[in-house]
């Protein structure tokens, strides 16, 4: 049969951790902590489906959910959105991303993405009958050239995504960017994606630019999150979008006939963490921060460079003094002859910079897993 | 801002249960068990958890949950699926639905929906910018008028959607139903998506005619089933798709940018549950049939006139001899009023029978609730 979908094949993050496994290789490709989710999250949900939580949780997410998300976007962002009309429980950020998408992006629309990007983000939009307009970062500090976004501004733009700390190089939008952004889409039908997922994985004393904490920028996006990152529980599935009233409505049309509500008793126990334990996310940008300050270290005893790391937990690293393979071709090398698994850049980009050599190696690992992996490709 | 989905309003269940909390009414609406899940299955989610599978499932589903599936598909319909290409989990059956019509509904296409029918199905379809196309089944018995279906169908037909056993009227399609359908699609480009989310819900001996007992359908349909109504946990979200190679490939497209995984603690122990206790679902049938048996008589006990109920978990129930309220009207009165919560059809359909006056009673409930709502009921 035809496809809906001829650009989409198996997303790179699962061909790579299956030929990681195949291969017995160290995988610091697809994203995911490999310690444990803290006790007292499994503890509370534990308790939770004993207390009989297993029915239908609220279409929109469990009201205590929703009031600790809330609170916590207070505490951190100096900002409340309101529970009832502006916070949404979703299955896990892609969930969210997906929902935004289709509940405004029209058939014939633009939506405009900066490269590289989560491999998500054009498949919802091609879904959704639009096409994804690719802006490149600069590919060397992955910052926005906001000139170039402007003159990718059409009467069809519908959105525009931004993801801040990046996925993949970490780079982390400024205050001035936000407000640059504000400006461009000042006096615009345009509404703003902004995915957050690593918004607690912030390092060097630097602070994460919410679109939540700018009254204007919040008035026209979707801010997306979810617990995955924040609570090493990737597999958990449980995010969240923020937007005002009028966008929840329309983005909650789409959550209630696309998956309703997700796994109840993790949204009550998440409830009960967020409210009890701030500590956790407070102290979470140290806790990577210093997986990152070593395992950079570490990667400096080996011909791999390293580029900086400012958020999030993935380190890219230039390989030219290693291999000049493409970067697809040297990730399966890397894999089946040396035993570590990193992620090419190549998938994140419509149109990859020539001759880029760099891979995306996750940190979000145990001492042993990280010194087992740089053992490896110190003998390169 | 204009919206997409001009029709989707708060579905019905969730007005309903939100209006039974208000008045303290007991609520036989929207449809969930108010009973506990089985121990063994919150046991071994918890190990589960504590064993460390908490990071992303793989796209499809973790395998032992995916075998499980394809093991009991095998023993209870005689054909097993193919567990790397044929099965894929989602965020409840309602993700499936979600993704099957995205998977191959086109922009222009038409889809054949028979009314009355489960409110998810047309904003799918909305979405996806194709048209419903209602064909209503018999007002008294819930039957397919399969004629009309089949005058139903042109060019533009691309996937016609059955539902057995039946929400909301628990009607069961018949193996002499399912060859006309076969009849039907044979030699078009129809697919089928067959939503069995009731499959162990039956009764009085009547066996399930599953599209995967049938060698033609099965190759042009999307099976859909949930663990949420077998497993009396309807807020777990963990349902699956079962389609051939072809159309398992396009619908995991969908998923994998859609939500891409689900809670994967409760993957494993749905997985450890299907194959260490057949006799759960084995037993569900004769577990509902004493419930519905005795809920029946006692409705006889009022002026409700209940419909005989295949299988399901719902009573229909004529109410003409109470109120000639319409439906919605009478839920409100009977919630506020009286203190029993039901659920209209008219939601259910595009356009209600004149003059219909039915409303929809869930009875999978503990004996006290339905005893509860029924000496409300006997005092009308
Ligand atoms: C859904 S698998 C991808 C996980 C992830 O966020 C990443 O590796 O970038
Ligand atoms: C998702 S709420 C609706 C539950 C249900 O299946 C029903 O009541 O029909």
């Amino acid at each position: 049969i035809e496809t809906k979908l001829p650009k989409v094949g198996t997303t790179i993050f699962t061909v790579m951790s299956q030929l990681a496994a195949e291969h017995g290789a160290v995988n610091l490709g697809q994203g995911f902590p490999d310690f444990s989710v803290p006790g007292r999250l499994v503890d509370e949900l534990d308790r939770a489906m004993r207390d009989g939580h297993n029915q239908y949780a609220p279409m929109t997410g469990v009201p205590a959910l929703r009031n600790a998300i809330a609170a916590k976007t207070q505490r951190v962002y100096g900002h409340r959105p309101d529970t009832d009309t502006e916070v949404t429980v979703t299955s896990g950020a892609t969930e969210a991303i997906f929902n935004a998408i289709h509940a405004v992006v029209r058939a014939g629309d633009e939506v405009i993405v900066l490269d590289p990007a989560y491999d998500c983000y054009e498949p919802a939009i091609d879904l959704a009958g639009a096409r994804a307009v690719h802006v490149p970062l600069d590919p060397a500090t992955f910052a926005p050239d906001w000139q170039r976004v402007k003159d990718a501004i059409t009467p069809r733009t519908r959105m525009l995504m931004i993801n801040s700390p990046h996925n993949p190089s970490g780079a982390m939008l400024s205050a001035a960017d936000m407000d640059i952004v504000a400006g461009l889409l000042r006096d615009t039908g345009i509404f703003l994606l902004s995915d957050e997922v690593y918004e607690h994985i912030v390092f060097d004393g630097a602070r994460h630019e919410s679109a939540l904490r700018h009254p204007e920028l919040r008035e026209r996006a979707f801010v997306i999150s979810s617990f995955g990152k924040t609570y090493h529980c990737t597999g958990w599935k449980i995010g969240y979008c923020i937007a005002p009233p009028a966008l929840s409505a329309e983005f909650r049309k789409v959550h209630q006939y696309n998956v309703f509500c997700t796994f109840a008793p993790a949204q009550h126990a998440f409830a009960a963490m967020l409210d009890a334990e701030p500590g956790h996310y407070e102290q979470l940008g140290a806790f990577y921060e210093a997986k990152r300050d070593r395992f950079r270290e570490q990667l400096l005893g080996t011909k791999f460079r390293p580029l900086p790391v400012p958020g999030g937990y993935f380190q890219l690293a230039d390989y030219s003094a290693v291999s000049d393979l493409d970067d697809f071709e040297f990730c399966r090398w890397l894999t089946i002859e040396k035993g570590v698994t990193a992620i090419p850049l190549s998938p994140f980009y419509e149109s990859p910079p020539p001759g880029q050599r760099l891979v995306r190696l996750c940190f979000a690992k145990n001492e042993a897993t990280l010194d087992a992996a740089i053992e490896r490709l110190q003998k390169l």
